[in-house]
Parts: C-alpha cells; structure tokens; sequence
C-alpha cells in the first residue's frame, strides 16, 4: 500500500497537533507542513508574557517541555515530520490534489500532491484603515516577530508612552506587559465597555481595577495616527483629543485567513471563516481546516462563531489529524467560548453565555451574582465575584463570568466542566468538591453561588443588580436602602447614595426605624449581600412586601462612592 | 399558628449551617442550638494551619469573614438564634419531644421540647487501647482545645522531638504543621502506605515527597507509649524500636458520636453511624441527622460510607435546616469522597473511586497515569501527576487522583463535577476549559489525560504501571527497557535497570540496534512518557508486537533509582 501523503498549511498551534496526531497514528505517512513564518509551533499566547518580562529567554517560546526547540530539524528526527519553513503555499489545487509553494528566502516554487489536506493559515490580526497607519512604532502582538518588536522595544528602554487599541482579551494582556515594561500606557477602546464578552457591570469592575494601573479610556475610537518624519508621535481621538505616543500596539481583533481556501472554492461561512464539519472537514471531503481560520459551532446556542483560541487550535488539530489517518472517527462539536486572562492580580474569565448573548438568543434565563472570598480569611482568601446565568425553567447552567484577585481558573473550569456536561443548578449546589482550607472554603464560591441562585429561582431571594439600583436612584425612584453592615465597615466605604445603616445585629430591635408603609421599596445589602440576604429575609417576615438584595453588595458595585 | 421549636445538638460546623438555614426561611421559629464545647462555628478543618503558624490570631478560627465572632451574642443579635454553649444534651426524650441538657459551669439542668430535632454531634478520634495512652504528651488535634494545647506547644518551643501516628489527611497536615513549628517528626503508619485512600504508588510518591521533610515509618504500629513522671518520653514501635519524643499526636481517625441518639432508639448503619434518608432524616421522622455522625450514600457505589468532612457538613446541614421549616423538599444525595490536603509544597487529591476501591467493587475499569506540567515551563508550571480510572466499556469516569507541586485543587474539581455530571473520557478530551499561559497549558493537564485514556481505550497506547515493570524486574522476566530521553536528561537521573537509551530523536535511524526478535517484551519511557508514546507507536510500526509505555515515565517511578 502506497504511503499517505498529509499536507498541512500552517506550523503555528493547530497544524503541528495535527501533524503530531497523524504521525502517532501512521508512521509510514508521509507528512509534510508548509510554514510562511521562520518559526514553528510557537507558543503565541505566551507573546505577552515575553514582552512583559516574565522570563527572557526567547526560545521557551518555541522549544519542548525538555527545552529542545521545535525546528525543522526537531520535526525530522523526532516526529518524521518535513516541516518547510518561510515556505508559503501559495495555490491550492483541488483537482489534482497537490498546493503550490513557494521558498521565501531562495525564491524558488515547487509543488507537494496530497491525499489528505489540513488548512491551519490562522488568522490576521485587524489594521484601522486611518491616517497614519504605516507609521514605525504601530503594530500588532500577533507574530514572533512583533513580539521580538515590542521585546526590543523594553530592553531597549528606548520608548516612555504607548497607547493599545482595544480593550479585547489581547489588548488587556499588552497592556499589562507594557507596563510591566516601564512604560505609561494609554488604553483605548472604541466601544463602551472593555471585554466585550462580559456583561456591563463586569466589564465595569474590571476598567475599575485596570484604571489604577493604567489608563484608560472608553466609547472613543483613534481617528488619525499622526505622525513625524515617518514614526508615530501622537493617536488622534475621534473626540479630538490627542494622546503623545511614540508606540501604538493594535489589538481590535482578528480575521481568518481564507484566501487560499476562498481561491480553491471552499465553502466559506457567514462570518468570514472556513466552513467545517464536526470531523473538521471542509466542503472538500480531502481538505479539513483547524484553528483561527475556522468557524465553530456554539454548543450552547448552536450557532456558529469565530473561537480563535490556542486550546481549541489544538483539540481541533488532533481531531482532523486523526481523521485525515483513520478517515473520520473524530469529532469537535463545538466550543462554549470559555476564555481567560490575567490582569496583573486580577483574573477575568467567562464561560458559557453572557446575559447580554442570552438575552439576544431570546432564552428564558435567570441570573445571579455572587462576592465571596475563594479561601478561609485566615489563610488569605481572595475575593472572587461571578455572574452565573441559568436557564430559568430547567436551572441548566448557561454561562457564568468570574473575575477578581480569586482563584478564577478553578470557577470557570468547574463552570465550563458543569455546562459542557448540560448539569444543572440543583446538580452544582450539592457538588462534592475538594475541600481544605489552602484551597477553598467549606462551601466553595462555585457551591454558593448555585446555592444563592436556587434561592432566588425559589423566590427565597429577590436580587437586584447594582445598574438596576443605580438606574432608579438616577431617577430619583422612591427607594430605601438599607446597609446591613458595622459602623466600622461604614466608615471605611460607603455608597453615600442617602442609604440607612443598622447593622444586621440590630436589625431586629430596631425594625420599628423603618418605613411604616410595608410596601416602601426596599434595597438591603451589605459587604458581599449576604447579611443583605438574611436582612430581607427578616423585614419580608415583618410584612415588608417589596424587599430586593442588591446582588454583589458593597464589592459589586462599579460605580462612583462616596468613600 | 405556634412557632416552630427547632433544637439543634452540636454547634460545631452542620448543626449552625441548618440552623442559619432555617433561620432564613423561618423568622418567627424558635431555633437553639446545643454545644457541648465553649466555642461555636470553629472552623476545624484550620487547626493545622493555626498550629502550624500560618495566621497567629485565634478569633481567625470563629470569626465571620467581617472579623465578628461567632459567639452566643453574635447568634442571638445577627440571627435570632439562641446558642447554648458550655451545655450537653444528656437525653433525647422521642415520646415527649424533647432533650435534657445540663449547663456544665453551673451543673444545673433543664429541658427544652422541639417539633424538630437535628443532631450533629460529629466524631471522637480514635485513640488506641495501648499502654501509656493517658500519659501527658498525648493528644488528637480535632478540638479547639487540642488546637490550643499544640499552639502553646508552639508558642512555648517547649519540646524538640514529636511522633504523629496515623498517616491519613489529619496526620499529614499535623506532621506538616509541627515541622514548621520547628519540632522533629516522625510520622507513623500502621499500613504499608499514607493515605490509604490513594492508591499504593501514588501514596508511595506522595511519601517520597514527605520523607524530604520528615521521616517516615509506615508497616509498624505503636505497641506502647513510654513515660517518666507522667509525661511521656517515647514510643515503642510494634518491632521494639523505641522513638524518643516529648508528643505524639493521635490521627487514626474518628468514630460518630452517636451515643445520645443509640440510646433514643434511633437506627443506626453498619459502619457506626446514624442512619439517615436523602432528606438526612433519621429513623424519627420528626429528627435529623447531619455532619460527621452520620453514614451517606457514595453516589458511585450505592453503598454507604462515613465521610466526615467540613464541606459535606455543610452541605447536609443546608438540607436539614430546610426540611425542619418546609417539610422535607431539599435533598443531599450523597458524596463521591473527594478529598484534598496540602502537603508542604505539595498536593494531593482524590474525588471518586480509586483502582483498588474500583476493582474491590467488581467493577469493569480501565486506569492510566499522566505525569505534566500544569502551566507552560515560561511560566514556571509545576508537575502533576494524575491517575485516571474509567468504565470500560462507557468510559464513564469513575475516579481520579491528583498529586503534585501543580495546581491539584483545579484539576481535582474538574473531576469531580464530571463524576458528579457522570460524564465520560470522551466529554473531556474536548472539554472547553479556560486557557491562558499564567493558568494552564494550552491543552489542560486534565484533557491530556482524557486524551491518553481515549487512546489506551482505543488500544492505541498500551501502557504498563510502574509497579508492573518493577515487579517484571524483581522477578528478571525478560524485559527490554528503553528509555528515549536525551543523554542529558539521562546524566540526570535515570533508573538503571538494564536500560537501553536511544533519544526519540534518533530511534528511526538506530531501529537496528533493538532486538531482533519483534516478540521482545519492550517497555518505553521517558521523563513522563510522551516520547515513550511516540517510541511506541514507531515501533510497533516496525513490526514490534510486545511493546509497552510505562506510564508517568520516570516522573511516575515510585521506587528507588540509580540516579
């Protein structure tokens, strides 16, 4: 039997897993990646950590857990694998099954027949079309390249303020390495809130957090790039406002790189990525398509969606690296968008839906929030606060957003773990997760959440969220807020929004301090809203008919305090 | 209509959980808590950490998390709750609904009906019926006042030389807070190994790591404690040898503290402790049964286990609190026995079902190990090690153990919420964890292990246990070892077993230099055995017929080594 040929477009994170894969499963394949870039399997999701100084050495970025790096010459011998580098396939022909390449460095065009293709081109990152936008010191963080750019740039010391364009996951991360860098930052995004794939108020929290360590400026767009004698000086707003700058990092998104596909004729979907089956195949039943270039489907919603992400590159890979082999027996069905980053000591992590997207799917949910410390006081818990969002009849969890200077990786991947299992509420309140107080509280920030959402799915609880509470005082809406914390807590912060103070432990001898009417709109809440909880508990007991918790108290409260 | 009298015996972890519990969905019931110690909501499972130094203040055990302790003024003015501390219930009188209690200050007595009752009055420690167990030195750490006794220990750097006896999750965190309190450990086990709910070679890794910072004694007893004036000076090990020491603290574990509720007739289960339903109903309808006195189902098994740990506490007196007020709608179904401790710079987690547990039940299993990094190496991961067992024929998970300096406690909740989801390998391989560089891998520790499950399972990768290559070698069956690491790393450490090293680098081109004969026993490996895989599938593909992976590579090795 003739040895298969695997062609693999793409050496970055999906087509080496692919490549990998097919290897273990056929040794005698012939197996050959084309890589444009003059590195390989470059661990692109680590660029920030480089350029911010977390470690020096360039090569980690590239090598194995031993430190070996992964070269071509990595690839021959280890893997038996013809990894060409600076080599871009440059036509894909379908009808006699082989691509066109051509060597970057010498020139010269060949052509590589296949029996199976795997299209793993990525994606590029997105450029403004404005003024100014060739000018030296404006590029994105998407290539060992402008990371080696902007790793220059801090050992050199050579620049003192930069802006980044775009408040998404990446800009985040940059501008966290830049200023890690020594560098005064200016963070812009054009939208009115950064991570957009948070609801508001979180998003919200999180800009609060960022804002001491850098700044940041929202619902405003650069209009102009402006420049002298060639390098970037300043960033024009749309507002006008300029910002001196002599390095701007771009950070608005990414496209999926489809061209070679879309000349080929391969179906591409609505939302500009290569269309794929649950094998990872393309509407060429011999050409499969992995990682950025793709679009996936949403398992919560069905939908389709752009995920370019580093882990599913990678689960994606394996599955088309198998199928390619043992002819379609693997499937990705899909992701449920779980992402994370980490802002200096702050986490920040989503899986699932948002409100915002559950809303917009018209699904009939119920949200909660919830602050809690992930660990016992005394062995230095950390707050975490997490929006969890359920289907309203059923309880199935849909999404759940975790932020905070908490344990948020353990949350969502418990999170992520309960919503790709379809489990529910009730299945989470009672989950027998590892307990010691290193690690957790008794009753896990995850179990207290499910157990405060079950409360309020019960009618035990009636929450309301801080913009709801804010919106009424904005109106000037009858409303009474009661702050259930000590006179001690009062004096540290307060929301100084007319509220009433009676700590939770005199709630009960001096009830008769409250509003005589009983159907008065009360707002009861303290710290993190559970003596808030145990207060409305305790007036509705006392006639109270219109007693809400402010969700989150004290902590989730994202706008401007008295003190 | 009358208020509701509920009566609640233990104020220790379950019974104040019920009573904020029903508290919150009563106002006007009339709630009160027994507690035979001074102390109320000691937070137990933090008296290692006390002892051990790592917070000084007492009131960080009894506190809220705004600083407040939880005393009988606290339960009276925040939760209209009347706690009695200092107080024993001597008598549950089930005809007349009522207990007796006596007032241990005063000796006075008195009684209090209920409509409901809920017992909690957890578990004694054990103490062994040797020689010597009344001398001074000796003492269990599970109340308050052990806490404090040791504390002082502390405190006073009165002795040099101490012995923990019993290797469990109490022991372990005792040995690790003696030491730091500066005092010489030794640590005794009756049983061939620490831990005996993990599995023997993952127990003999956790006690590799342990004899690093104390020693370690496992197989042998203790015969009689050894005293002068009182006090001890010694113990006498079951094989003669005599351990001079100043304390030795007893951790063999703890029997339910059943005895009130024995005598009231209630039904008791065959391991010793209160038989109760999913509502933790007792035999008396009108009377609960919450926390450590109590048996609950392994939701794997079916069968009835003790589990007494602080978050199940919690968890079953959230449940009780609500069915004494609403009349048994909540539920706790049971546990799957997760469990965690942290040892020095180390973890070590269980949730499910062991091997030996799984093949103790009859079950038809499948198990592999996975030894790697929790983070990219750029980012200082650390090492786990984790050992998976699954339903065969489903690959339904069934159990996991994680141990390691990595982050243990993320990966042992994702097991867990799995089993609890009764969800299966192949959910994980594809599992949409949250992944960034500073959190974890872009393949999650866990999904790789779901990865190499699903291609064991498959018969893609045979793998062998440590312990199945040592015993092979014990016996000098032939066996052809080769390890595919770099000379490097082989300098480094290696097993000098007869071992062969060829590099995976050079085993295409060195295929010559293994045995002839293709039927060779082979074992493969390297540091955690990846490379071992690839050995493998090369040279089965080289008409190999015999060859194995051994799993965890040199990683997973318990035993002793060359170098």
């Amino acid at each position: 039997m003739k040895n298969k040929r695997i062609v693999i477009i793409g050496g970055s994170a999906a087509g080496p897993k692919a490549a990998a894969r097919a290897r273990r499963l056929d040794e005698s394949a012939e197996i050959t990646i084309f890589q444009k870039a003059p590195d390989l399997s470059m661990a692109s999701c680590g660029y920030p950590y480089y350029v911010g100084g977390f470690f020096d050495d360039r090569n980690k970025l590239l090598c194995t857990p031993t430190g070996v790096v992964r070269d071509p010459k990595y690839y021959l011998n280890a893997k038996g694998i013809d990894a060409k580098v600076n080599t871009e396939v440059t036509r894909i022909d379908r009808k006699n099954m082989l691509v066109e390449f051509k060597d970057l460095t010498t020139g010269e065009t060949g052509i590589q027949p296949y029996d199976k293709l795997i299209i793993a081109t990525g994606s590029t990152p997105k450029m403004p079309p404005i003024p100014g936008i060739d000018l030296e010191g404006i590029t994105p963080l998407q290539s060992m390249q402008n990371a080696d750019y902007l790793r220059k740039i801090r050992d050199d010391k050579s620049i003192k303020k930069a802006v980044v364009i775009g408040g998404g996951l990446i800009g985040i991360e940059t501008t966290e390495a830049l200023n890690l860098a020594g560098i005064e930052l200016t963070l812009i995004e054009l939208l009115p809130q950064l991570l957009t794939f948070l609801d508001w108020k979180m998003a919200k929290l999180v800009e609060n957090y960022l804002k001491t360590k850098a700044n940041v400026i929202t619902k405003n767009g650069v209009a102009e790039f402006i420049g002298e004698n060639g390098k970037l000086k300043a960033v024009k707003l749309a507002n006008g406002t300029e910002i001196p700058c002599e390095l701007a990092v771009v950070a608005i998104g990414v496209t999926p790189r489809v061209d070679l596909a879309r000349e080929a004729g391969l179906d591409i979907g609505e939302l500009g990525g290569l269309a794929v089956n649950d094998y990872m195949q393309t509407s060429d039943k011999d050409i499969y398509a992995v990682g950025d270039c793709i679009e996936v489907t949403n398992k919560i919603t069905g939908k389709k969606v752009l995920a370019p992400y580093g882990d599913l590159a990678n689960l994606e890979g394996r599955v088309a690296g198998e199928n390619v082999i043992l002819n379609d027996v693997a499937t990705f069905k899909g992701t449920i968008q779980t992402g994370i980053c980490k802002i200096f000591d702050y986490g920040v992590g989503i899986t699932g839906l948002s409100e915002a997207i559950a809303e917009k799917e018209g699904l009939d949910y119920i949200k909660v929030v919830n602050a809690s410390p992930d660990k016992p006081g005394f062995m230095n818990g950390k707050l975490l606060i997490t929006k969890l969002v359920a289907e309203k009849q059923t309880g199935r969890i849909l999404g759940a957003q975790v932020i905070g200077p908490g344990d948020v990786s353990k949350q969502i991947a418990i999170w992520a773990t309960a919503i790709m299992g379809k489990l529910t509420v009730d299945d989470l309140a009672n989950n027998d997760l590892p307990y010691a107080p290193p690690f957790s509280l008794a009753i896990d920030h995850s179990i207290a959440t499910a157990h405060i959402m079950q409360n309020k799915m019960r009618g035990l609880f009636d929450g309301i969220s801080a913009l709801e509470v804010k919106e009424k005082l904005d109106k000037n809406e009858r409303l009474y807020l009661l702050d259930t914390r000590g006179p001690d807590e009062y004096e540290q912060t307060r929301l100084g929004a007319g509220e009433t103070l009676i700590p939770i432990g005199q709630l009960r001898t001096r009830i008769q301090e409250l509003p005589d009417d009983k159907s008065t709109p009360i707002v009861t809440y303290c710290k993190i809203s559970l003596r808030g909880y145990e207060a409305s508990r305790v007036l509705k007991a006392h006639g109270y008919t219109n007693v809400k918790v402010m969700e989150g108290g004290i902590m989730g409260w994202p706008f401007e305090k008295e003190k």
